[in-house]
């Protein structure tokens, strides 16, 4: 017998936030399947060389973990060179807490009583999260509640860079809110968050730096205009994988919200670099492990993964390392490879990884991670907060 | 410290299979969300309404559980008078048997060593589970294995429909696989399987209906080799929600592999009924609580729920009672509704129940269901299956 607050709090503390060592080390191929893999040689390779960019144009890191959801993942990180974090949700910041993560933002606004209370309960043990806010309701609520507990929150206020899913407008509205959020007695104004999903995944460097530019110039309006009245913004976050080498340039964002560079994806790998067709800035290195169970027809060949296993949101999954092939979706369980010309035989019982679509959304289907080097895993991630939600 | 074996044992053996208890009943509006609701009243009409409908055509109904990933919901089909559960993967077939199920068929074929063992060891435990083949080394495989446990192994035939997943070619490829099955040492031979997928969903009765019956005919010509053969074919497993009043007509399928009839969802209300555009036989019991979090422009308004909670292989959702909106996909964690002319006013804050578009992957995303009743929940159920695709 538990009540709902009970219930609550051992969903969260019920979680793994430790690494699971294995007493030998385990041959990627004899890991059972459908299994999520790290490529840890490329995974490090992508944290150094973000961080090192980054540190070369002055801007800081505040990784994304509704990405990984991992704490493991998010404390390399923080080691690589990262400020902090951000989660999307206030269960994916607890988890982050709870490992050991002290700069934390949420990005969503909360807007329910409850999550109110959740969050005053999380910056009770942990001063350093911090939450965006997009009306002045929720702000008057978070101070009175702030003050309740005599200390202050600090908080970004989250403007809409013409996306349409959170953030108040950018201009006077904007303004106002900062006034409201900076004279408030229990609230710390953190600074501006204007992320602008829509501009991630365009494809052509040139393209997508146009449109960025044009997106975010409102947020530069807004600056000017809370410089007009003497209010300093201590930070502007925002931008992501998609725009990390755009942000110098326009020389607004000064902390960025990247989250798939860690891992990447075919969707960010499709939208194109600076000199290629392709994304490859930063290398893949997440796969989900597959294994080849039933071939009805000489020219098919079925895998034991589908929309259980990899994000179903986008284009399909590809084989890391066969070629000729197309994988065409088998539903929840299964993928249905078309044989044009492989580039390998594709036998029962063989087991292959493959690129996930888009990374967060496949993430979030998995309850472990299996890192690997030179093909042995050594131990298993546990994705603590796989499923948070909330 | 543990090895591979003992980290798959644990991830199993961890897994919660009772009903959690509240010690007094909470309004479904006192979740926190996005929350996964069953809707009791018309899920238990749902699994009474389907039981009595085959008990009327002497159809047997092994109701799959890769839909619902929860021994608790298995168990009230079984109590309903289902004989027995499918599983789609050997790690739902163990949940189903560490849940007291006793009678369980894996429908997709295992073809790699790991999961051959994997199968014997969960056999010996549960004798009732059984497994389908679809070749003669998979076949002769698990006859060795058996033969050395001293037991005989009962497998079904599966036998490919032409959707091109899983399963042998009907006819002689078929026949041939039964006689190698029937003639093992340590096998028994179940019957046939012959899932076709592909119709479930096909939009207009008449239509599905044609189809079906089309796609299934090879089934009766290899029941008519096997007869010839002297081969009796005790049970022909197959179909699903959307052929299951089509079954005794056909006369083929003695045993319904119905799943998203317990639940239901947009994709299967929008195939079409006997007498309706809309297949209404069985109405929607499971939904997706998500709360309006921003309201960035007057039309749209931002609820807590995207791809992370809902499945986005197919349709986006809908709301249960309000009209004159459009939900857009807002990304991992959101959703855009756009107001055109809401039937009711949403504000910030408000908690809503959404219809899902595949009921399957998203249970899938979920750690728990919050069953109610007179809008209060009095116990909440894990989903102990849930990311068990292995």
């Amino acid at each position: 017998m538990t009540d709902l607050a009970g219930f609550y709090q051992n969903w969260r503390r019920g979680r793994a936030l430790e690494p699971i060592p294995l007493d030998s080390p385990v041959d990627v191929q004899d890991l059972q399947t459908p299994a999520l893999l790290i490529d840890l040689d490329v995974f490090e390779a992508n944290l150094r060389k973000m961080q090192a960019y980054l540190d070369s144009v002055g801007i800081a890191l505040r990784a994304h973990t509704k990405m990984h959801k991992c704490p493991i993942v998010a404390r390399k990180q923080v080691e690589a060179g990262a400020r902090g974090v951000c989660a999307a949700k206030i269960t994916e910041a607890e988890v982050m807490a709870d490992g050991g993560i002290e700069d934390i933002l949420i990005t969503s606004p909360l807007a329910s009583v409850d999550k109110l209370n959740r969050f005053i309960a999380l910056r009770r043990e942990s001063p350093g999260v911090k939450v965006v806010v997009d009306t002045v309701q929720t702000a008057a609520a978070l101070n009175e509640r702030a003050a309740a507990e005599g200390f202050t929150a600090e908080v970004f206020v989250d403007v809409d860079p013409g996306l349409g899913r959170t953030g108040i407008a950018p201009g006077v509205s904007a303004v106002e809110l900062v006034e409201t959020v900076a004279d408030a007695s229990h609230l710390g104004f953190a600074g501006l968050q204007m992320y602008a999903g829509h501009c991630m995944h365009i494809e052509g460097h040139a393209a997508r730096q146009q449109k960025y530019t044009r997106v975010m110039a409102p947020g530069r309006e807004t600056l000017d205009l809370l410089a007009d009245r003497g209010i300093e913004v201590p930070v502007f976050s925002g931008g992501g994988t998609g725009t990390y080498n755009m942000e110098a340039t326009l020389g607004l964002v000064n902390e960025l919200q990247a989250g798939s560079y860690a891992f990447m994806d075919i969707e960010y790998r499709d939208i194109g670099g600076e000199s290629s067709n392709q994304f490859l800035d930063f290398e893949v290195s997440l796969f989900v492990l597959a294994t080849a169970i039933s071939q009805p027809q000489q020219r098919l060949i079925t895998v034991d993964a589908g929309f259980k296993s990899m994000a179903s949101d986008k284009m399909p999954p590809q084989f890391r390392d066969v070629e000729g092939v197309v994988f065409h979706w088998g539903g929840d369980e299964h993928g249905i490879v078309q044989l044009n010309n492989p580039s390998r035989e594709i036998g029962l019982g063989n087991k292959l990884p493959l690129l996930t679509p888009h990374c967060d959304p496949t993430v979030n289907l998995h309850d472990y991670y299996f890192p690997y080097r030179d093909g042995q895993v050594t131990e298993i991630w546990p994705i603590t907060a796989r499923g948070f939600s909330l």
